[in-house]
């Protein structure tokens, strides 16, 4: 039965560079026991409707929305050499996006809401993850839980990118100070980097 | 239009009492360093197979898988006294899978895996969240970063449950001495108490 059981799901899984993004919004559990379950998800909903469209736009994959959380990567499916710039430009892009999103918030009475964004590099296993009854293209490895370390530590308003990142970029942008990071299942301190802008 | 602009994407959300689950196989990102990636995705979708078809049996509803983590609720869409008691024999009949999921991994060659299940009850905001383009019938509030953070310390085998859910049960099961959780955003500490069986 070839519907019930897709060739790939059994035997699937490659090793792909991705460059893997994750963004949520500050405090946003806080925020959201001020307001009315219908503000909360109009709220979130529109928030999650612009970087979809961002992220789209930048032929970034999205794996989830994970309450208010977005996890996606870019280079799988489809490998393209700029993958890593077109993480950081959707990055920028997103960032842009929130005054937009604010304006909106304050016209219909809403708090005003922030987003961090973390980036990494790395080779993880992608492939058709999950079981016969339900499955989804996912990946698998230590740059994803390295990721939502990163993202861990993002405020708001800001883009915090790996060295792994750093170094796969084609073009030239501004960042930051280094910070270093000390991550679970890593020996040596994480560089990451506050990302700024392209360079002018 | 109807199909694009579904009635309850921008106007859901409701406050839902559920029964919060996450599960995840302790270490499978050095486990999985170790292995092929096609057999990672053989190893983790045996997992998510056996997983699935146990939540499901207990009317659960599975919200996503992000890598080998698993997060359900129960109690939403549809809820039901039992709620509570449905999660804990499903946390219960998932840990004894455990021991024919590896068996067939030493079969294969495979490693033996075991997974830490973390149980928290609370009201939640459940509805379509997403973008037009991409949406899901998921669950934001504090009670889901709870649950994230019970899971934290679970160990492998073990089936951590807060006291809200202790407290939620209809039926009697044996738990073992309570522990104190640190959770930001708590000002208390947070009792969980490992669950060990059906009251025999």
């Amino acid at each position: 039965d070839i519907l019930e059981r897709p060739e790939g799901l059994e035997l699937g899984g490659d090793l792909r560079r991705v460059t893997i993004m994750m963004a949520d919004i500050r405090g946003f559990t806080t925020i959201s026991e001020r307001l009315a379950p219908a503000q909360v998800v109009t709220l979130i909903n529109r928030y999650l409707g612009a970087m979809t469209d961002i992220i789209m736009a930048h032929q970034g994959t999205i794996d989830e929305f994970i309450g208010d959380a977005i996890l996606a990567v870019f280079g799988a499916p489809q490998h393209r050499d700029d993958d890593a710039d077109r993480a950081v430009r959707c990055a920028l892009a997103m960032q842009q996006a929130m005054e937009e999103i604010n304006q909106r918030n304050r016209e219909d009475g809403l708090p005003e809401i922030s987003t961090g964004i973390a980036l990494n590099t790395g080779d993880v296993i992608a492939g058709n993850i999950g079981s016969e009854r339900r499955s989804k293209y996912g990946f698998v490895g230590h740059p994803m839980n390295v990721t939502s370390r990163i993202e861990d530590v993002t405020a708001g308003g800001e883009i915090l990118i790996a060295g792994s990142t750093l170094e796969s970029l084609q073009r030239e942008y501004r960042v930051g100070q280094s910070r270093e990071l000390n991550v679970k299942g890593i020996d040596e301190l994480l560089q990451v980097y506050p990302l700024l802008g392209e360079q002018s």
